[in-house]
């Protein structure tokens, strides 16, 4: 299941993505509308409330997503009857994805993203030259430049001179805990997204410490989908490149993780409690901008796009105006 | 005026302290029983919320304030008349002290506490010597690590084996805005709160970056109060003390700061947009356990201390195991 967040109508809502075989969206199930026709239980317009409900809210969109199916593309037709004979629900169960615009699955995070640097061995020697680190570097990205699927990335012209892409792996935390061995964390996964870690160097590098350059406004595109658990393998093993105007620039595979999911589940929750909703974005492969000599920065114009098996691409425009 | 968040008879809400003339707490005005009975905006439970309000909030807990303060204790009694000769509220305006445990003023701020390192210049040669910063340091703690006054200090044992304490002035965020200058960054400040920026030193220094060794659960203690801004001088002037166990052990004033609360609001707004409730914690000086020879660490049953002029005295003791 593709969970997305999307607006309609000026409306905000959540759903599921139905998507073609290269994952590009198709429709959106409506999941307040499903709700509505099938029963079950509320379905609220934030991810993060969503997904505190737990398994049971899991069940019931596996359930409404087969009926939707069975219902067929008619239900999507405001008057149209619904599959069960029943009287149709107001709002359609299910909308074209020209109908709709998608959102960052996860708006606001209980806390800000917690983010892993140098996990990749070429991105250690591109970045630094460095040793590989023998524990998962953590540092954080506010919570307030979270993005979404299409929205730009603002260059933040007189505030940094060197945005930089990162296309990596992000893990959305579902069930609450501290503590959390290993074999454990997969009980503790909802789900995936593709991230861009968006990075300004010269923030970055200003000080020791990395927090400021990752966290300007717009710098977290996350989506379009959050994909369940369910739907990726264990361990997981997906190919993730990020083009730059259409030429790769990144291309790996999270089994080349240094500190593979389980582990920064578990030197992370040993101190901090983790929570439904947070996100875990585990680091970027080698080939950002700063890696290439002379560096290859992101400028007005370009598009970034990241990929990644089975979650779909996240594309964003680089912008030095933001839309008033 | 102090705001407290305070739980009650299992209930939480609002409230602004009643202190004596060393600041503690004689009674609480409960906002939402002083609503009931003299009208005004709708007090949520949630101190963000209230903040969110904006300058009517803040006028209409100022004129509560002065009509309850007229009204006396007798207000405190249930079935009490109301100073206007009304029918009393059926919550009592005032609760003894007695009667309320002060909870963190704010549960859950919007993006992680911004925390601001190597900000007194006698803190930076204890810890490293080093250069005195160009540039405002900035790293975050998780918005879990948020404590209240009198909560315990966990040492989580097996995680961390050095703990310590770093007494603050954290500035509260009442407006929204990016790119704020300095001369306009008192506008944006709602008020001030007393914060001990727990570190757990070995995790700090085990890796680059700061995040995960400062964001433990309970490392952010906060409160008693958080005084409105029109209670507190601008430039902030405030003297800043820390004891553990009795013992001064950190003293110095906030204008000793490197980068002050103006510089500092620049720094972060350039690029982050700040949010109604955003904790900016401006650094601690020179004192902390990780400066004597050898380090002074805190350790199960000890108690810190850290008291800000007009802001209050936050107490929290040090635990090795946590209530279930």
């Amino acid at each position: 299941m593709r969970f997305v967040r999307f607006e309609r109508a000026g409306r905000i809502a959540l759903g599921l993505a139905d998507v073609d075989e290269r994952g590009r969206l198709r429709r959106v199930l409506d999941l307040a509308a499903a709700r509505a026709r099938w029963g079950g239980p509320e379905v609220p317009a934030d991810m993060v409330a969503w997904i505190a409900l737990g398994e049971q809210a899991v069940a019931a969109a596996r359930e409404w997503w087969q009926r939707a199916q069975a219902a067929g593309d008619d239900a999507a037709l405001p008057g149209g009857e619904g599959a069960d004979g029943r009287e149709p629900a107001a709002r359609p169960l299910w909308h074209p994805a020209e109908a709709v615009r998608l959102l960052a699955p996860i708006a606001r995070p209980p806390k800000d993203v917690m983010a892993i640097g140098l996990n990749y061995r070429d991105h250690v020697f591109e970045i630094s030259g460095r040793d590989i680190p023998r524990y998962p570097v953590v540092f954080s990205k506010a919570a307030s430049s979270i993005a979404g699927p299409g929205d730009p990335i603002y260059t933040h012209p007189g505030v940094t001179e060197a945005v930089d892409y990162e296309g990596e792996l992000a893990v959305v935390i579902g069930r609450r805990g501290r503590a959390i061995p290993p074999e454990r964390a997969r009980e503790h996964v909802f789900g995936y997204m593709v991230l861009n870690d968006v990075t300004a160097r010269d923030l970055q590098r200003r000080t020791s410490q990395w927090h400021l350059g990752k966290s300007l406004d717009t710098f977290c595109p996350t989506g379009p989908y959050l994909v369940h658990r369910d739907a990726v393998g264990w361990p997981v093993e997906l190919d993730v490149r990020t083009w730059v105007n259409g030429e790769l620039r990144q291309e790996a595979n999270t089994r080349q993780l240094i500190f593979d999911i389980p582990a920064l589940i578990a030197t992370l929750s040993a101190g901090i409690t983790l929570e439904p909703g947070d996100i875990i974005a585990t680091g970027t492969p080698g080939g950002v901008g700063m890696g290439f000599d002379p560096p290859r920065l992101l400028r007005p114009g370009d598009v970034v796009e990241i990929e990644i098996t089975s979650l779909g691409r996240l594309r964003n425009p680089v912008v030095d105006r933001l839309p008033a």
